[in-house]
């Protein structure tokens, strides 16, 4: 296309940015905007579409950046590109309360698709934008209506290639045939330690070979921005193979330690920025400097992004046309409402129905409701049939080529990668036409870790379905019963974990995962089948916690969740046959949710004056909030029949009364006993 | 070699005792020890070195079960070495407190060498084995004397091969040009979905030739014992790469549903076992049947190994008249003890020594120790200057044709890869010569979290350098400031997390550490510095939490750990000058560790009649268990630098008086205030 110096301008400009806001904030990783400055400038400027002024058209081209540390970067492309990022903001990058963290954040920023930084998520995070955008193509578009045709790309560096997050999503999106993604791999050469030589020498272009990709390279990713436009170019015309692109640049280039790891993470010396300012051409004396014909050009890109957004519109109008339903459903989708009345198909149970394994009634949730909320799209991390994550009509998401299912269907096949499933799903999350769920066992949740805490921090709704949620899983044994799960993801700040005891309370996780548009859910079912509680009801449950049991004049609360809320109920005419005491049940689906009631409610479940027990086949971690004791298993489980195994530990209406007795009796000389609920004070949030 | 009838017949026997003991059991993964049987047999009895009468001789070859739900394959294998797996043993298959647990677990079942089952973990540890067989080898060898010169061989599956702590482990292997290292990757094609087809179509030759492994291919793993063999010797000639072999097997071999995934986990049906001891010429009314010729052929490979043993004896005994210090050295490692008086080098500290990040304490401690402590052997994930975990001296394990370290060095490049590292560290400590350490940020042992929970499961000593440890990273921001990570690690079994305050802490923590054989650790660390305190002396610190300020007649009780403590002692002088409160100030630095002393020091920590108040900047989630009343951050941080962050949540000394008089007034009008050390009954362990 021919590029002038206003390019070499824009891609100077960026570098001094980036060099200036890291020393003002004395803190943060210069080198690699550095180094990727001419592919970001070649990117944004000549190739992607977007317009600026709205950074939610669903239709424009999604940018991910992997490695989040390089963010200067990101924020300094953004604020030419004419997002809502102000040079006051880019002055205050890496303080407190700015729009410009150390890492990027998706709520925070205008802009940033999605928030990175721990490497690898956002390479995988970019696999479930590309797979959300092949899904709603193939939703979507009809015969003269391409509405949904973006590319996603994705800068990622060494640390990226080495995680093995980023391996697995590379292998999925190497299977699914992706052909709208292009990752851009930073090949410096440099991570923290030093020279890559000492711990990362494999052959990345086989690897990303074997998994079925194109591969590109660039010599010289330093300043042939025709070389770089090339390369994206063939990467585009490559339809049926996500395709990755090994540019080789010199980190922090320009800078005197170019090419070292002195310019990684620390910011340059004044002299150095001194010099590089001067060596561009910059006055050497002023700071947070763009020239205006950078601005200018950066304009009109925005302009002609602006432009493309309207013809889409105008394009999505004659489509409401020929296909009201499809564009009334893309429309309610967009704007995260879920169908009127959806609710309505949600299971309910009474006592008196047939005992069910709670990962079965999770199955027939989503039999019930697939159909009416279109934009479930779900999944498995190789448990399909332990997970009952698939409705009995469902269609695998796969390129059509394989025979095996087509774009629009709505079931993936992740295969055994819990942790690219997770940011997979926040790539779907994020993409803004699905609500993703993915199956496997709550103990695999633990290999997802760091994306499940990406969900939550970037407030995206993702469901896990996280079955076998305990000793109750029986033989498989100590290595996949969760003793520390729930305790972990309980302190996880904006992610709710569920744990129901009955089918009306697997409904009500659902129904509150499925209307909580910010936060993530982790839903823990069991294997083994559980009775229908007594007043168990949707609206008791949405509530996180109620009483189940109620009793005048109770000796003791006895409050517990999932599979052990039956066998408490059980425990009550033990105590009371065995002990003449007198128990009341409470069942806590979801502290989150519950600790969100009002404290009037909360202490009619909790009251005080009434010692109170936790039973939870796990950790007693994070009970004593709710409960005066706790009867837990803080040690690992068993491999057995799940009966003997719960036997052994004295999960038993039995082992349950000695608990309680004892209880009872420490707290029987306590006047005015307080309730857990009441606190001195109230905690920040 | 020339296989006869006889080993048909030992293959046969351990498909059927698989069949058998998954049937009994009614649970359990029959198809890929079915499947297995032949490269198992042809491995344990012509292939490996070993003597069964004792699992823990040094130089034995390794035998790691990734795909541990195959575990009948392991069990039915050992009980024909002669391993103590009776046939008993093997009838009790995942029954409550038996050896066959339903997945391998190290410490209970003589002849497993790691606990394996979450899928990937194995083979990581295989890795570490076999860096740990290398790195002895360049340790203890000397000319005339290859004391240490096994094998390791690692079975993995197609679940194995999806994960992502595989690639990782994969990469650094084929990096470390690993020679000893042989893996056989059981290609059947078939996963929990079906054919892996569905999610799984990379090319994994190829992967591997990427990451710099060997790759052989069998194509008949059913039945080509000779190919197998031929294979497996390759594979030890080629002594500059890790091996792979693409076995190619038949899932379920035998049974009617062979080559289907209704073999892969649950038990054949009656009628199907009989066709299959039918077909191989036994008896399909019986069960659980070894034929002589069997033990026999497995009793004559047993004594050749006790033989091989006994030589291995003599050279030692050689070696130790001439190199008697190796010879000593590797005596008392292997024993698991560390050299007497080894402790007398941590250092010590007094409160007018200046202020230190207790990063940089860690340093200072393993630079003090690594001398006396050979066995010690660190590492980090591509953070060492940030973790400060590499001595001045240190030289890097590296093989010694990269010219950048040799095998006997102490310092593992890992990259960065977290979960490998992790993995690797427990294979490294299953082989009994050396201690590993690794660091990252403490944000980041959470991709590791699988790993983690097995070093605790099984039993391992490895040491976590979790540096980085809360809001006080600054600028890094949300995305790498640990909220629920603590308690997370905390809730975990058998896992010490520590948090030291201060430089006795730091020592202490490493004390603990290195001398709980069976305990692995967590030591969390600050980025910033920290003061040293009053009462910190390393007897105090070893008891898990003591009284860092202790006061007559207090009003409250702030308990603390890490880099909180100094500002709680601070706010002890702002309560008496404002609020004429006294505080008592108690640093917890370690619950697992406080939690095992006497009730009655316990009490004599956080008394009777006190109100207390926990000071954390993370999750409260856990501080109920020691204090009435708890302040910390059950929300996500904020990019900025530290002090900014601290102020903004206010963990300040006024901060901490606010909430401690609300606390004190909370509490004013209780009577008889009992501390949260006395509970009703005792929890099970």
């Amino acid at each position: 296309m021919g590029y002038t110096d206003v390019d070499q301008l824009a891609i100077n400009t960026i570098r001094i940015l980036a060099a200036d806001a890291t020393f003002k904030s004395n803190s943060g990783h210069p080198g690699a905007p550095m180094g990727m400055a001419p592919v970001a400038h070649v990117l944004f400027n000549k190739i992607m579409n977007y317009n600026p002024k709205n950074s939610s058209w669903v239709n424009r081209d999604r940018f991910v950046l992997s490695n989040g540390h390089a963010c200067m970067l990101q924020y300094a492309i953004l604020h030419l590109c004419g997002y809502k990022l102000s040079m006051d903001d880019i002055k205050a990058f890496r303080s407190v309360d700015s729009k410009t963290p150390g890492h990027p954040e998706a709520h925070d920023t205008d802009g940033v698709e999605v928030t990175t930084g721990p490497l690898g998520q956002g390479f995988a995070n970019a696999v479930g934008l590309a797979i959300a955008q092949a899904h709603a193509g193939g939703e979507f578009n009809k015969p003269g209506f391409e509405l949904i045709n973006n590319y996603t790309y994705c800068f990622l560096g060494d640390g990226c290639m080495m995680e093995g997050i980023a391996s697995e999503a590379a292998s999925i999106a190497g299977h699914l045939q992706l052909g709208n993604l292009i990752a851009i791999y930073d090949d410096n050469h440099i991570s923290i330690d030093g020279d890559t030589n000492c711990a990362f020498t494999e052959d990345v272009a086989m690897r990303f070979k074997s998994y079925g990709w194109h591969v590109e390279t660039v010599e010289d990713g330093n300043s042939d921005l025709q070389a770089i436009e090339d390369a994206i170019k063939k990467c585009q015309a490559v339809k049926d193979k996500p395709s990755m692109i090994k540019l080789k640049t010199i980190i922090g280039f320009g800078s005197k330690l170019e090419g070292t790891h002195g310019v990684h993470g620390a910011p340059l010396k004044a002299d150095d920025i001194k010099q590089l300012k001067t060596k561009f051409g910059f006055n050497p004396e002023e700071s947070f400097v763009v020239p205006q014909q950078v601005y200018d050009m950066y304009n009109e890109k925005g302009a002609k992004g602006a432009a493309l957004e309207k013809e889409w519109e105008q394009l999505v109008s004659k489509y409401a046309g020929s296909h009201k339903t499809e564009a009334a459903d893309l429309k309610r989708r967009l704007a995260g409402e879920l169908p009127e009345g959806w609710e309505k198909n949600l299971p309910v149970y009474s006592p008196s129905d047939s005992p069910v394994a709670s990962r079965k009634l999770s199955e027939i949730v989503l039999q019930a409701i697939h159909d009416v909320v279109p934009e479930l799209v779900g999944g498995s991390a190789d448990l399909t049939g332990s997970n009952l994550t698939r409705w009995k009509e469902a269609v695998d998401f796969q390129p059509p080529a394989t025979g095996l299912g087509d774009w629009s269907g709505r079931y993936i096949r992740y295969g055994v990668r819990e942790h690219a499933m997770g940011a997979i799903m926040n790539g779907l999350a994020a993409y803004g036409t699905v609500i993703p769920y993915g199956g496997t066992f709550l103990n695999f949740v633990s290999y997802a870790a760091g994306a499940v805490r990406l969900s939550a921090l970037s407030q995206v709704r993702v469901i896990w379905v996280a079955t076998h949620d305990s000793i109750g899983l029986g033989e498989d044994g100590p290595t996949h019963q969760p003793i520390e799960t729930l305790a972990h993801f309980r302190a996880l700040p904006n992610c709710m974990v569920w744990r129901p005891a009955d089918g009306n309370e697997t409904s009500a996780a659902y129904y509150v995962a499925l209307t909580s548009k910010h936060t993530p859910s982790i839903i823990a079912l069991s294997r083994q089948n559980l009775p229908h509680l007594e007043n168990s009801t949707l609206s008791n449950a949405i509530k996180g916690g109620y009483v189940v049991h109620e009793a005048e004049k109770a000796d003791i609360t006895i409050v517990s969740t999932g599979s052990e809320v039956g066998i408490a109920v059980d425990a009550v005419k033990y105590l009371k046959d065995n002990h003449n005491l007198t128990a009341r049940v409470v069942s806590i689906p979801c502290f989150e949710v519950f600790d969100a009631q009002t404290k009037e409610y909360r202490l009619s479940v909790l009251p005080d004056g009434i010692p109170s027990l936790s039973v939870e086949v796990m950790s007693t971690m994070g009970w004593e909030r709710y409960t005066h004791e706790q009867f837990g298993l803080n040690r690992f489980g068993a491999s057995g029949a799940y009966k003997d195994v719960y036997k052994k530990f004295e999960f038993t209406p039995e082992g349950i009364a000695k608990r309680a007795v004892a209880t009872v009796d420490f707290y029987k000389d306590v006047p005015n006993l307080r309730s857990p609920i009441n606190r001195a004070f109230q905690q920040l949030i």
